[in-house]
């Protein structure tokens, strides 16, 4: 069970209620008056917990949960232990985060009411929306515009004329300015948004600075993670667009163009000026040269290191980064010609 | 046009002065009269507008601005377009950096006058310079000297005894300890400089900490970019030289001696004891081992992993780092091979 | 000699406390009596200093000292230059940094006990133990426990019902929530512990949210180094074991379990729901991806890209990793084939 001293579930809800609530459908002979208190794993459900079967790796753990109820897509309601309640639906994973955020309401659904914030500075000349807690400390430059019912952490900084649209987190010790940011958007602790990109002409008598001169421009239902930096652009803005998920320790420079739906996890670094279209996932410690163009879809693999363009859809592996089946062929032959050397 | 919510443009020029400003010539049949109002790329720029050409490829779109005026080296003159006025000079970027930074004055030049901050912590035995700006929150401890015309951003924290030179710039939420600052030094938000470094005897029963007894040495004019971490020496000095420029998220260990006028590219990694000399390029997510030498001069390429000393003017790329032209032709070797072994 | 800017010195010892202090030996023909005032490398050190030497590379500089006294290995003590005084251990590093300890005591022995901190944010229901240090600006939320000793940088937030334990450090502007802190912790500035875990189901309509609710254990003694973040667990615990080192940068995903008394350098990251046994050393910017097992005592090399599985005690290089000899005989096969093949 979550940890209540950080966790608030809400009230218990019916069988019924979570599949209207999901759109999954109650498998026959299940009760749709059956109770449901919280989410659990398989392995650790018990009596009036609901879990949820997505891997058939983990089939075994549903044939022996004690779970009340479950989520699966129906093909394996085979393997259901006796006597327990299903909700059947094309999407288990889907279904569960949809059933444990009615449980466990995140932000903006559940602001932390009690907090009277001191010592704030909000220039007179900022716009704060309704319903927006602010926490300790939080500076608000003149002509920031923060829409309703945000919720902007201690010792945030926000500076002159940046926008945040409605519902959206900033997290304590983030610093923004330079930019336009969207509804509902996430910024975990610790970000840096908005500071000017590696921008100057190399000179050995003292580099000079080219005045960085664009804007970031997040758009709706972004996600940044913890202590990630995004520069502003050059001259043209620093992009991500809408719904793109950024973990956290990411690198974005200058100009940088993200798309939609983009998964971009932690210790990834894109530089200056490249365009990420929509959909493209890039695991961890992936690197992108700058200028180049990654196309819809394309994946790219842990550690990657991307020098070219890539094509829409195409995964990517290895550093500098070739296809990823190019990439596998390429370690089993290497370990072949070692061995063959060898002897 | 650069968003004038986020940036103030200084008064229009003639050609004459930017030509005096940086000492281009400019070209016959040019107007020195000419009034020059703002700057943009070759693509976007219009009427009363400055533009650049540095780079060949971007020829075509020089023959097809619609610029005032263009800076440009003289061999480019020839694909003008008829009635643009011209700067002619042998390094169009620095030229247009200087002319840049003289629409867009950067700061010392533009603090923000308006800021009357709250809840500053000065320490009544700190020594705050003339013409400082100190924004919200900051802490100052006792014993630290702070240089004429510093900007100090919002939560920053400044602690005993650090020295900071003249007209330097030190992000929000940038933490400083043990640390002497030079002049005209730029350090991001978010920065974390002067702590431990990551010293200890290693034991089961325990790791035993050795206690970090040097100094952060920031030398005139670095730029220190966002989240960027720098560990204090462990005996001898953390050295960071002259005009180097460091990106965002970037690992400084202890005891690393850095040169003057280097270029560290983000996420990059130095581990402790290095040495870089002066004028040495780490392109992205490089990382480099302790105790080693790195030449005056050298290029690290992005994610290459440096395990040995390198010769001063070298390239390297790959991991373990090896001369550039030996990566390349190895890369493509085993492409060659890989595709014979599949035969 | 340590810069008194930074560093408080202790008074001088007599080699016969060190011995006493550390359970070194003192040589045949050393005066017990022999008052050491500080600690200094061997090429820097002088009258009334103490020195080690760990490393034979060394030998020459042991030969040439001047210091009143050197810390070494009995075998070394033909090497000694005349009239020095010896202290023999098995461990000279460790006993060094124990002495170097005693001369330049560390928090928690030396608190800032000038630091009179403004505009604090303490809950009425948060409980502040004895002798605790919070510097400006502090925020701690309703319900936290902070225990006795504890030294709470400028600007840090902890949050709700948040733990720690005794004589813990925690850096200034670092953000804590849903976390339970062992005793003796020592966090560095700017690290964010216990934000959301990266979880959501992926849907081209937008991104769904898994709420994540476990939490962040850290165990006693660990140390956690400036700008690293930790995010809690999914549902499952996030835990750093005992005596762990932690460097700066590091990402450390969900429901990752790391052992006791590892070493996690600069830039890793690990993905989550990893498992990390005892004693592992993870060079800088490895890399390690999710739902693996790495066996106790296992060495992960620098960059290193961690796919599969190590077994105990194992050494893996490369990215993908494999086993140290492995790669390094592949490197010289690679070397030969490429020459070869060019032939």
């Amino acid at each position: 069970m979550p940890d209540p001293r950080f966790f608030r579930r809400e009230k218990p809800k019916s069988l019924g209620e979570l599949a209207a609530l999901t759109g999954a459908a109650i498998s026959q002979g299940s009760d749709p008056a059956l109770l449901i208190e919280d989410v659990a794993p398989l392995d650790q459900a018990g009596a009036g917990t609901i879990s949820f079967l997505d891997n058939v790796k983990y089939k075994d753990q549903f044939a022996a949960t004690k779970a009340a109820a479950c989520i699966i897509a129906s093909p394996m309601a085979e393997h259901a232990p006796k006597g327990i309640s299903l909700l059947l639906t094309e999407y288990p994973y889907k279904t569960y985060a949809r059933i444990a955020q009615s449980f466990y309401p995140d932000f903006p659904q559940k602001k932390p009411a009690t907090v009277k914030a001191n010592n704030l500075h909000v220039h007179p000349d900022a716009n704060v929306g309704k319903g927006c807690v602010l926490e300790h400390n939080v500076s608000i430059a003149a002509g920031a515009e923060i829409g309703d019912g945000c919720w902007i952490g201690a010792n945030a900084v926000v500076g002159e004329n940046v926008v945040i649209g409605r519902e959206c987190r900033v997290g304590a010790n983030t610093v923004i300015s330079h930019s336009l940011i969207g509804d509902h958007v996430r910024i975990y602790p610790g970000c840096c948004i908005g500071q000017d990109g590696f921008g100057f002409a190399i000179d050995p008598a003292g580099h000079i600075k080219v005045p960085q001169l664009g804007r970031v421009i997040i758009e709706d239902s972004v996600e940044i993670g913890a202590n990630t930096t995004i520069d502003r652009g050059s001259g043209p803005d620093t992009v991500v667009g809408q719904g793109t998920w950024i973990d956290n320790l990411v690198q974005i420079g200058h100009n940088v163009k993200i798309g939609k739906g983009c998964v971009i996890v932690s210790q990834v670094g894109i530089s200056g000026s490249t365009v990420v279209e929509d959909y493209v996932m890039m695991a961890g410690q992936a690197g992108i040269a700058g200028h180049l163009h990654i196309g819809k879809g394309a994946r790219i693999g842990a550690k990657a290191g991307v020098m070219r363009d890539v094509p829409a859809g195409e995964q990517q592996l290895g550093s500098p980064a070739i296809p990823a089946r190019q990439f596998m062929r390429q370690v089993a032959a290497i370990s072949r010609l070692v061995e063959k050397d060898r002897k």
